[in-house]
Order: C-alpha cells, then structure tokens, then sequence
C-alpha cells in the first residue's frame, strides 16, 4: 500500500456489469484496475502493485508475482483455486455468499419441470401432440410437490434455503449431513440423520438435492449401490459439485429409467478458456429425462450485487484496518 | 332412480385411474357404467338409464337419450360444454376444483424457467455451449423471483394460489380483476384494481399470470395495444383460457422479443379427438422463448383424486336427498 493508495485489481469477469456500483463503494483513495483475465501481460503488471486481489484463483505464480497482496477475496463461496500456501505471510482470504436465493429457485422449478414432464410435453406440443393423460391414456400420471418427500444431501446455506421453498409448496423434507446435528423440529423436517441415514433418505425420497461440498469423504458419495436404492420415479438436483455424484452410476441410471430424472447445473468438467466443453464423459446431452445448466444456478444479478458490496465493504475494513468478515484462510 | 338403483354414467377418462376408489365411495345400491367415450352405441346405451352423468360435456342430443338425469358432475371447472338448457327441468349441473396447487406450481416453475433462460441454457449446453455470464460475456444477466413483480390478471382460486407461491419466494405482487374489490392487504399485494388498471399492471410487471376465466368481457383482453406496455424482459404465464389473450398480437411480441417469453398452457385449438392438434395457428413451437404444454398445469394425482372424492360425496348427498354443493345451474 503505497502512500495511502489501494489498489485494487479484479480479474473475476462477473463483477464487471457491476463495476461502476463497486468502485462508488470502495473507500477514498482505493485505485481499481480490471485487466482482462486473458491477456496475461496486463494481468501480470496489474498484480505487481496489487494490495487486492479479486478472483475465483490465485495460484503460485500469480502470488509470486504480487508481493503486497493483502486480501485475496473470491466473488462465491469456493476458495479452492486460491494457493494459499503461496502467499505472503499474513494474507488474508476471504468468500461470500448470497446464492443461496437464486439456487433454490433453481431447484425448485428443476424438480417441478422433471417431476410434471414438462419438458418431454413441451417438445410433443412442438409438434401437434398433447402428451397428457387427459388427450393421451398412454401419458403417465404425475404428482404434486405436495405430495413429495424431498430430502436433502447436504444442508448448509443452500440447502435450508431450497427447503424453505420447497416448504411453502407443502412437500415433507428430510436431510443428512456428514456429522448430523440438524435440529430437525427446529427446520420443519420430518428427520435428519448422519451420513449414514443417506440409504434410507435415498428409499424415500422423490426429489433428492444434493449441495454437500466436495471432499475427499464426498467424492463418489452417490454411487451406483446408492442410486439404485432411488425410487423410479425419483428425481436428483444436484447443485453441490459434480463428483459428489458418480458419473458413470448417474448416465447408467438415467439411461436405465432406473431413477426419474435428472437437473444437473455441477459437473465432471469445465471450460478451460472461453464457453465450451462437454460437460461429461458421458452424452447426458442425448437423454430426454435430464435438464442440464452451465453452473448457472446461482449466477444472477442480484447474487453478484450482494458479493459485490461484501467485496466493497472488506476492503473498506482492511483500508480502515478492521477485522475482516468471511476470513476462510489466512498466509503463514 | 329404478327401486333405489342410482344408474352412474362415467365418461371422463380422467377418472378412469381411480375407479375403484370412486366407486368405493358411492352410496350403496348405486351402479357405475364406464362406456367408452369413443363408442357411440354404448354411451347411448348407458345414457337411458342414467340418473347421473358425470362427463365434461352433455349436448343436447346426449340430454334428450337422458330422461332421467338428475345430475350433471363435470370433474373439473368449466360446465360451457354442458347444455343446461336442453336438461330436464330440476336436473342439476355441478363442478369442482382443486387444481390450484397443480396449476401454482406449473406457474411458478414456468416463470423461472424463462425468466433465468435455463431453456435456452439446456440447449446449448447439450451442445457443449456454456451459456452464461460466468463464461460467456454475451449471455445476459438475469433476475430471481425475490427482485420480480409479479401482476396477476384475474385472481380467484387459481391467481390468489399462484400468489402464496410466488410470495414465498419473496416477490412482489399485484392484481386486476374484472370488478375489482381484491384486498391488497389481506392478500400481501402491493395493490389491487380493476381491470380500468390493467395498464399499470403491465407496463410495472416482470411476471403476469393470466387466470381470468374466457368471457365475452375478457376475449382478447391482452391485445397488441397490452402487449406493447409490457416490459421487454418480462414472461407471460397462461393458465386462464387460450383466448384471453390474442393469439395474432402474443406470436408477434414474442416472434419480435418485444416481451421476454410466455409460458403457455392454454390455447387456441385442441384435440377433437385424441391427442393431435396443432394448438394454434401460429407456429409457438419455432419460438426459443416460449414454453408450450398441453392444457397440463391441472393435471395431477392429486387433482383429480380430489375432485372423484367431490364428485362421489356429491352423489351421495343426491341418493340421502341432501342439497349438493358446488351446484352451477340448476335447469328449468
């Protein structure tokens, strides 16, 4: 921090419609830079007098690069592209939030669309045939979320969230999570368990919603033995991470009819640069009973307005010298 | 009504699932004939001797086969295609609701759909595209439901069930009816009005669920001059009668995006028999923003085991000699 000046360099793309409501927040005498994340010149003379870094990642050689960084702030929850360990002695990491309003909306209108057969009567109706069983005996009968049980893989932020919203529609919850200790009476659930409670939620489950983070005890978590414990009928959103699910189990189960459907917005892989890559190994693409989202459930506007004022009030704190709030890591 | 035998006709397929369940619940000494609809001679056949109808359409040809009608149940809403005036005098024309659930759930999940362009995000990422702001600068931002207004035209069973949905995904809410007289305050609304307000409601909603029922006042209620004060961003949700809203003036606002998209589960042409039909003149189904079902949003389990325990309590009033409820017409 050179002679009051703070200066700020953002290389998260999805803060800059929000730009001009960040800078205005920011305190008096903090400098921002936006280099374009990939022109790596701009970038590298951007970090080399940076006090702020705002990005999704942070590895070794860009935190070589940058030897006055203080705070490494991500614009979402994940901090695992930041190398910590590879920062200077007392640098602080820090995350936010407010996704969870817009993922459980995801979930919710995912559950519904798969539930009811709206996508697979919506593509009929494109072409002249009403595939109800009021026009079609052969259409099958749906249920309301009324009377759905939906459980819960996972249960922090994002997943009481969609539970409150899947409440107001009268279903019944239930939900594990690793260590237990959701106060079940409390949340309005008919129970909650541990981890191992997954095979008895996944047997009574017609809409299952998995947020549990990656881990190395989540990896694999749903597994073959464990959607084949699904009702046929039933229906899987997952808006944790990828992985957390089996891929090969997860296509096998959806191209066997073995479980209902699918909304998955987490996958086995990402775009490198730019918007393209197949998500999978396996053509889920090729499946009528699955909605697939570019990890979009979360991404809206009003998500990046809420972290970005929380990015703007963080460096407010440390240009004041305050404590800071979301500290997740800090250099040793 | 032959020495206590009470002779019930059923013609709507819809029933046909919970047949054992229906009957189960009629009064004892009563006779239940299921004719299939497409069989002429044996509808014929069951009609002479029916005391009770239960069928969303009598003609007056399916009357006058009928002498001893005392009871016309449809197992839905709409009695417009039961000739009451071809009835004989005292017969009664009742019906009976209970899709507002199913219909709020299709409304709320419908409007997310289009309103966050998981859609058009689902095509593309079957194609390997990530279509969103996180990775592809060109895709536009979107809104949740908690930063929407959301203007309902007409508000009966349906609109006020649609409202507690929305509401709970913390939305703002406003409505019209023909004559006025919603309780804004009661109800949580923002305000309420006639439809001398349907103007502002429009031009100051990001969602309108159209549920008023198709009158000679409502036909074409949403023309070209509507449409036009709509927002750019916003969706229409059709849940009331096709008609309502102009099929000419809602395919060129959402052929030329002068609105955001429509979601429409009611329409201009239906099957006359089974399942084909195009449901409009227009071609919706070339458009990417709209989301066409088949008359569906009603259409669940639940729904209608609710309107067979309606119908057959209905039945049993009739053979106890006690006043039915939900009686629309009584002929003279």
């Amino acid at each position: 921090m050179t002679a009051g000046i703070l200066r700020v360099v953002v290389l998260d793309p999805k803060l800059a419609p929000l730009r001009a409501e960040f800078e205005a927040a920011l305190p008096d005498g903090a400098s921002v830079s936006w280099p374009d994340p990939q022109d790596t010149e701009a970038v590298e003379a951007a970090l080399k007098t940076a006090d702020v870094l705002v990005s999704g990642q942070c590895t070794g050689r860009m935190a070589a690069l940058a030897p006055g960084l203080r705070l490494v702030h991500t614009a979402g929850a994940g901090t695992d592209r930041i190398d910590t360990a590879s920062l200077a002695p007392g640098t602080q990491v820090a995350n936010t939030f407010h996704h969870e309003d817009s993922i459980a909306e995801y979930a919710v209108s995912a559950a519904i669309l798969l539930r009811r057969g709206f996508l697979r009567q919506h593509e009929a109706l494109r072409h002249g045939r009403w595939d109800s069983p009021a026009y079609d005996p052969g259409s099958p009968w749906v249920d309301t979320l009324g009377a759905a049980t939906v459980g819960f893989v996972g249960f922090g932020h994002i997943g009481a969230r969609c539970w409150q919203r899947f409440r107001a529609f009268g279903a019944r919850g239930v939900a594990v999570t690793r260590r237990g200790g959701v106060d079940a009476a409390a949340e309005g659930l008919a129970w909650s368990g541990t981890i191992d409670d997954l095979g008895s939620l996944l047997e009574g489950s017609d809409v299952v919603v998995v947020s549990a983070p990656l881990t190395s005890g989540t990896r694999g978590l749903i597994g073959a033995a464990e959607l084949s414990r699904m009702r046929s009928t039933a229906v899987l959103v997952n808006v944790g991470r990828g992985p957390v699910v089996d891929e090969d189990a997860l296509y096998r189960a959806l191209s066997d009819r073995a479980i209902g459907g699918a909304a998955l917005d987490v996958w086995y892989r990402y775009p490198v640069d730019g918007h393209s890559a197949a998500p999978a190994e396996h053509p889920f693409g090729t499946l009528d009973n699955v909605l697939m989202t570019p990890h979009s459930s979360g991404v809206t506007r009003q998500t990046f307005a809420r972290r970005a004022d929380d990015i703007a009030a963080n460096i407010r704190r440390l240009a004041a010298g305050e404590p800071l709030h979301n500290v997740v890591a800090v250099a040793r």
